[in-house]
């Protein structure tokens, strides 16, 4: 038996989210459907956090233990014959069996991107948030930037659990243009429940013009925007989960 | 009654192809099925040909006789609240009733898109072929330059017709990096039945030196490369057909 953390990678668009659920499709049941046909007995995987249904990741990181003889290289490809194609296992590697994905993360980036054009393109259309015209960067940008650092954003998404601390830390905030698109880069040490997508709209709005650059900093200081809107679940990707390399460094072997 | 010329996206995907069969889903039998909910009674749409299962298009153009009164804007509109999200209309106008998409057509553009990385990829393996590595761009530019001007094809494709023609002109080839990918734009007055999927899967072969480039060469003089393999339906887009101006500027009310 060893303990490995493996990326994943999927579109979130069939699926009822990431979590397990009694009667819907989900990610990690259908993760774990695929882990028991190669043998798996365990109970449930680990991951680094919930992705909302529709949402997309490229760099979402489950661990498991599994008795396994093969090497990762092996798991990986054995793992990608049983999934189906919106799901696949990028890279899998053994770590300590003290390594847990959602408590040793140090940094998660997400990715969000807009489109424009007035009917629908079906070839991005979920992976993109389509508007008819594009916001003003700068002004995106201004009113992202206040948002670096630590505070408690409360006015923006809420704990996962009740009188969890709604404290958190934003390194690093970024609207560029890319072609006829612009995406928006957040890399945080973690996110409230809807916290993206409320931050995405938000600005989004502010970029066109139809809410002032003020409700970010009211939103800060007094924990409350007047917003209950999210920007659609397809827009978005996690795409990475940083670790220190301290929890890898552990001797594998202990006997 | 007037004539409709309108651009059609779509992820083919889903679909046994554009053409319309008995006891399949189509792209034409699902726009049609749209038209019908708008009262439209017409027995078939036109279209400028036909895309293979799993081929997206972004400019298909389709035409169709209609007695619509609300205006091109709303014809759009309505028949993309009757369409599913991976077909979608772009854009429409009236055209003359003599207009056919498929004989009045001059140039047709296609893009093949690849990626690189050794796991699928759920949020382009839809819409791009995988590769390990990328091929020589060079290689593959040089190949694909020999392919330019009238030439015949039927190395490459079959006619749709049996006995039809299998002459057609390419005017523009081209390889080129679009960040980790490689995407291949060709453009010519016409193409072979599979004749784009087959080049790409030679120019392909040829780029990852598993094959030499003389096989063009053999190709396009003696009718035969002795290679019946494809590439992957779902990395081809349409992209647009072009017309010449002038079946668009006859007078379009002649009572």
């Amino acid at each position: 038996m060893a303990h490995y953390k493996l990326i994943l990678a999927y579109e979130g668009t069939a699926y009822a989210g990431f979590q397990r659920q009694a009667h819907k499709v989900t990610v990690q049941g259908t993760v774990e459907d695929a882990l028991r046909k190669l043998g798996w007995q365990g109970r449930a995987i680990m991951a680094s956090g919930r992705t909302d249904s529709g949402v997309h990741a490229l760099g979402q990181v489950i661990s498991f233990n599994f008795d396994w003889k093969h090497g990762t290289t092996k798991l990986v490809k054995a793992l990608n014959a049983n999934l189906p194609s919106d799901i696949s296992a990028q890279h899998a590697m053994e770590v300590p069996w003290a390594f847990h994905p959602r408590y040793d993360a140090l940094r998660r980036e997400y990715r969000y991107r807009l489109y424009f054009q007035p009917e629908r393109d079906p070839l991005r259309d979920a992976f993109a948030w389509r508007l008819n015209r594009a916001p003003n960067l700068s002004l995106m940008n201004e009113a992202a930037s206040l948002m670096l650092g630590s505070h408690d954003f409360r006015g923006f998404g809420r704990a996962l659990k009740e009188d969890g601390s709604t404290t958190r830390e934003i390194f690093e905030v970024d609207w560029k243009s890319a072609g006829d698109e612009q995406h928006f880069t957040i890399i945080g040490n973690a996110f409230l429940y809807h916290m993206v997508r409320r931050i995405v709209y938000v600005l989004v709005k502010l970029g066109l013009e139809e809410l002032p650059v003020e409700i970010v900093k009211k939103g800060l200081t007094e924990g409350e925007t007047g917003i209950v809107s999210l920007a659609p679940a397809r827009g978005l990707c996690l795409m990475q989960v940083e670790y220190p390399e301290s929890v890898f460094s552990e001797n594998l072997k202990v006997d």
